[in-house]
């Protein structure tokens, strides 16, 4: 079958590789009919993340179930559906809090060995563990690539606010436009303000279209922003979607007097934090990869009955064989988003 | 000043009252400037709250501070102001505790001396204790009709499914639609489906414009529309908007298993309930009047920013003058709410 | 093997009975040790929950695993194991939002085609499916008879008073002293006063040893006792653990405004409740079969580091072969818990 | 009348003040039988919070009111009262929301104009803003010592664990010893284990007599004993009751996957943070100043009930005239705690 796979920084090649076949009773085999390219791929791409030269890449996908276990009865063969971009156990001790992001033996599609060397889904055919967790029906009508999204880049939109507890009425900045999926699920979820700051004007202007106060953070005040907008000179949510010391310390300043910052942006080291700011406002922090397992009823039935609309996030579509310069564009920021057909 | 008085049962009058003023020092005058016409009006109406003949009733006001006391802080004279239905005095137990409905002190204007005996906004001038907690101001852009829901129906909407614990994605049915508040909180909340039971047509079109699905409790079934419409067969949300143990029992046959039913329908005697079917499937309840008062910032913030629209539900203005006709347009139906105008 | 089966109404019989052999592969076989009987095999004992003839009965188990399938992971032949009275899938809507107890294919032990067909724990071997979710290693230290309470009745006390938002220095009262294991979970969650309401001397004083003030249901009035002992003349949670409209009712009346009844007690038809009594104090109810599973780590900690004590509640320890005389003797209330041995 | 105040770092001096009058309709006096020193006390005794020389000192007091303005309805004169440490409005939006500690116009007593220019309690009369919120009744049978707890310490205590969302069951660890209220806490919030981490012998035996595992934090190593005492490598509550960068990042580390870090500690400044630790780890965090004054019947009621016994804190009492030898006995932590009385 035909796959895309990583090769060194800043090429990903797209080659032949044996098909898979269910092993344990829990296993599938999905045939990827679409696949998206997202933000951590980048990361792979840019060799920030290690995997293996050759390892096939990509961890959001749609597709039909090919083959399944015995063991799996949350689908059959011929369904429609689509995954998360990591499995979990459904047993574990945090499985069993509904923790899924964090379950003991989770495994990520395309991430190589250091995450569980679980071969991507940018390929025709993937294996699919823990099938009865990790895959779900499409609803009907939805799009593959509304679907697509569900799996991953608007789970963790609706993780960034709704775990960090925004409640209707409730206003929300979201710092980073990596985060679009953040402000739409706040506005979904009837935040009354939604304000959305990065430096890339396309951003910005899609994020207004979405209903949000846009903001540059350079060129304008974010801070002075917030002011203008709030009741209380902060919001109740400040979501870092971009994982730098410098978002967080903007999330922090903009959160109100017992507000929440809400961290789905990836941080892996040590950085210096304005913990006085932090703790005489009274905050709370949530941090760490979404739980988009857990959501993963809310999203689709949100996708599917239109309260969420991400089709102004898909900016492109391309065939699988055209990875090379699929990933090339991305890079360029060409797009948003953009979905590999097979 | 004019007032409107109940007089007996199916009859209310515009008579002249001595002006309020203002005696302990966190009172205020308000000119009330509009004021609606509710169900639990027409419940005085009907004679089936007891109040003296005489007493000026309504609750729902909107107007301009004239004079307030002392240890008035959250308003000034001249401030264009809404207030809730009751007071609450914030210092006792359940206002510690933010249950500010269950206030040891609460009084509720134009009920009479059962409930607090402070007489009703259906008036020129209304005298307001506790203002720091019962008066906040008009956001700027706000209509005097949209103010008016803040302080009763529509914190009653809000709190019918936020205080039940509905989460972005999950379904409601609303049962009774003199819970079209609720129906509209439930989309702004970002509910997936809202199911809109009742019987009468035109309430029934407005749901439906409201974006939820209509169904006719009696020429329907509403079990078998909540079955096509639910991924597990019952909501997670079911609101019981009537107060009437038929109500209640479709609620509770609505709800999916472990889900919520939120009694916001006014109960007072004893009903038989099907415990069987409520324990069985696991059922949580909330009821009791809602905590309009808690929730008045979000239900404002969402009404002036435009995330709550409750002109649809606003179909008629008269005069204080013309309060007798108005109450008996409202007791035929005629009108979702009657606003009446100084 | 020997195992105890149901023959008719008032009569159980010590059997031989096939070995279970584990079928899927989540499947185990435990060896069992020891078994408890509890008020719900009273009610198939009394004939009101009807079972087959010769169906094996028991649902409350400790023992060593002895057969375990491929996919089971979470315990391996040799381990000391309990588990819980039911089990669930992990994988079905509502395991995944954790309310294990309403999974769609939960079944429980010894109740016969009704729940699930699945063969009773009070016999030498059981079959235990879904091993992962339904079995428990027993912690170090843990007697048989302690260990035998964390898969039901501890596990339901303690759901009676946190699943019901029981908070440190909050009050509690217990309607029914079949609901100990309630008092006892109260204690423990640092209820500042636990009243507990019974008209059966030893188990007042088994509650009074436990901690709790001991209000005789007829001789006494527990209203006066709880508005004697509560600042707001209510409890904040009060647990109906008997299942009948007048438990129910006492619970309603000793709740405080805004305060929580939790219903333990089994519900099977329909009641007479006082609904203006609730509504206007504004309660909260949370019902139905208690989410053992979901509090098997807790309630398991909390026994083996002592922060809960069983031990004053097993009254007699007999052997598998004694049940009829065991049955016999739990039926007259000559203990409050029976212990079988293998 | 006499009191405590502040001469320049490291010199307290006892001196006659003019008797406080009430000034508003919610002010009272009350005559201080007894007055806590506590460790933010110790901060002004270095000098490290800058206030006005002269100023008087002291934020925990027990006490008989003496006056009461008209608007005081929560306590009378001749009321044995204690109070918390800081004044709230009750009705901004944050005490709306119940969060008293960031109130807009929270005044804190004894700490000079930066945090609100109100005179201590280290007096023999105290000024005592906003009474109806500030102060409560002292419970009968309640002694002075424990009484003053409630309104500081206690009820930070009780804020780490229980605000940071500790279940009965869970594990918890403190890091610090001033946090010994929360060691307290945990226990009678029914954590199956609580892990006490400091380096002063004394206050660990204190807190191994409180029923806690206690480690040294430099001779053992504090994340293999919490390996061993918990079943998947770290604590669901991770308190950091120093606020020193080393402390949180132990914090960090204890906490298990998905775990909350509670500090407590106070911050002021920038400080390197493990982020990548936190973020993979996926914690959450609590953070700021304790909700005393919402904890507060909470805490009374603990304490009223021996759920909480603080005597073990109480290491000495001495008078008010001797609270220049008392503060240097406790600089050098000679006392866990002292009490000051008249």
């Amino acid at each position: 079958m035909r796959a895309v796979t990583f090769q060194e920084p800043g090429r990903v090649a797209v080659e032949e590789r044996p098909e898979p076949e269910p092993l344990a009773p829990d296993d599938a085999v999905v045939r990827v009919e679409a696949s998206g390219i997202c933000g951590s791929d980048l990361h792979i791409y840019h060799g920030r993340v290690q995997i293996e030269p050759g390892f096939t890449i990509g961890h959001e996908y749609v597709g039909t179930v090919v083959a399944a276990g015995d063991a799996v009865t949350g689908v059959r063969e011929g369904d429609r559906v689509l995954g998360t971009f990591h499995t979990a156990c459904g047993t574990c001790f945090f499985c069993r809090r509904g923790v899924y992001q964090k379950c003991d033996e989770a495994r990520v599609f395309g991430h190589g060995a250091t995450l569980g060397s679980l071969q991507g889904t940018q390929a025709e055919l993937a294996l699919v563990p823990r099938a009865n967790m990790t895959l779900r029906r499409v609803p009907e009508g939805l799009s593959d690539a509304a679907a697509l999204f569900a799996g991953d880049v608007m789970g963790t939109g609706y993780h960034a606010v709704v775990a960090a507890g925004l409640k209707p009425g409730d206003t929300c900045a979201v710092v980073g436009l990596g985060g679009l999926c953040a402000v739409m699920a706040a506005r979904a979820a009837g935040a009354s303000r939604v304000i959305a700051v990065d430096t890339v004007a396309d951003r910005l202007e899609t994020a207004r279209a979405l209903g949000a106060h846009a903001v540059h953070g350079v060129e304008e005040d974010p801070r002075a922003a917030v002011k203008s907008l709030t009741e209380v000179g902060g919001v109740d949510v400040a979501v870092d979607a971009v994982g730098h010391p410098g978002a967080l310390d903007t999330a922090i300043r903009l959160a109100r007097k017992a507000g929440t910052v809400s961290i789905v942006g990836v941080y892996a080291e040590r950085a210096e934090v304005h913990m006085g700011v932090l703790w005489i406002k009274g905050l709370n922090v949530i941090s760490g990869h979404a739980n988009v397992m857990g959501h993963l009823d809310s999203v689709l039935a949100m996708l599917a009955t239109g309260r969420l609309d991400v089709s102004p996030l898909v900016s492109r579509e391309m065939t699988l064989e055209d990875a090379p310069d699929a990933y090339a564009a991305y890079d360029r920021r060409e797009a948003l988003k953009i979905v590999l057909r097979a």
